[in-house]
């Protein structure tokens, strides 16, 4: 199988030198295409300026990300030829388009104007005591996924924080149904840390939803290769993988 | 001599999951670093998370920053027994201090009480096609150098965006009387790539500003250990380094 793996954060630039960045280390990422070459399969990954990969090797392709607008590039560049997508990166949910002083935000009578205005400088300047930034929501890249390869199996991955178990599995099966994923794996950063990772792997059976639990790294990524095989097979009955 | 360098960028945090960074990929102060190091002085380096660092060694120290504050509590340990602080850290000027929906603000008749407020959330719900943020300025960590230690010797940095010399120059003069600076690198992103880095070291004499320019991070590097043990030598005339 050819995997498409999406690791680590995306950064949306404020200016030259500045921009949100969404935490994330790629070490979830690193492990699953490690898995899923020691299984044997091809690996794409589109991993985050920032993120940890794995070392080079034959049958993996290590594509560096800056931004959403990247992020689509590559998707629609790799998605039509790969059989599984595993999109476990951190994408910005919003891009700053405008940033000014607070005074003149305060002052105007109408602040849908700003919602159009850009900033000409490199480097926006910063004299003020407080600023004002306006940001727009990102395209949803995942939401465009199964529109571009509906044959892709599709592991979505929604991180939420302080929640209970309820909680995320609700959340998870909202963005099954929304965005046609196969799976959702749906975890607590306050259940992260270097030798855990609670999740749960949410799909979608004739008889309801399924819940499967994992309690590290390595059990969430040998989950994930598992499934992945076990539906390709279902998918391809007869043919090899 | 004991050295204090700062490097690479700093993050302030939105919320658990994406912070504001300043891009800067700690290359110059790892070359300062091991530069003042050959010279045989003492290196205490912070550097932000991101920054690339010299590897480990004897009479280097590797104090990771993540954000302002973080920042100002290095600095108020270390200071006070440093001769040369060279602060070429890419310094958040603001900081979030709320973020909500756009409409929610647009409504609002008083924009100023946005200015208290704090979200609670560890992750800011993502709903709405536009958000707002308010961002505070942060306290100027350069203007307390002298304030806690007086005899230090502090070679500050501007980094501008595509502007000229006389600007840059200007607003380097600037820096260095507001900030009680013995030096000040000016620099312009759009003259910094991976083999140049063209900038201005401004300094004070008895008849005016002294220009003295570098082509590579090697010459700014020779060149600030050279003025650092210049100033160093002429202040305590005939004691050692």
């Amino acid at each position: 199988m050819r995997v498409l793996i999406t690791s680590g954060g995306t950064t949306e630039n404020i200016d030259q030198v500045r921009g949100i960045t969404n935490f994330a280390t790629g070490s979830l990422g690193k492990r699953l295409s490690e898995r899923f070459l020691m299984a044997g399969h091809e690996v794409i990954l589109l991993a985050g300026l920032q993120a940890i990969v794995p070392d080079e090797q034959k049958a993996l392709t290590i594509i560096r990300i800056s931004d959403v607008a990247s992020l689509s590039t590559a998707m629609a560049r790799w998605l039509p030829t790969s059989d599984v997508v595993v999109h476990s990166m951190a994408v910005s949910d919003y891009t700053p388009t405008y940033m000014t002083d607070f005074d003149t935000v305060a002052a105007s009578g109408d602040l849908n104007s700003f919602l159009a205005k850009t900033n000409d400088a490199g480097k926006i300047s910063s004299q003020s005591d407080y600023q004002v930034m306006f940001l727009k929501k990102t395209p949803k890249v995942i939401s465009t996924i199964k529109v571009i390869n509906p044959n892709v199996i599709l592991f979505g991955f929604k991180l939420l924080v302080d929640v209970s178990k309820e909680k995320l599995v609700d959340v998870a099966s909202q963005s099954l149904t929304k965005n046609k994923a196969d799976f959702i794996l749906a975890n607590d950063l306050t259940e992260i840390n270097a030798s855990q990772h609670h999740a749960f792997l949410v799909s979608q059976s004739n008889s309801g939803f399924v819940i499967e639990e994992s309690h590290t790294k390595d059990e969430i990524a040998a989950l994930i290769v598992a499934k992945s095989e076990e539906t390709y097979d279902k998918n391809h009955s007869g043919r090899n993988r």
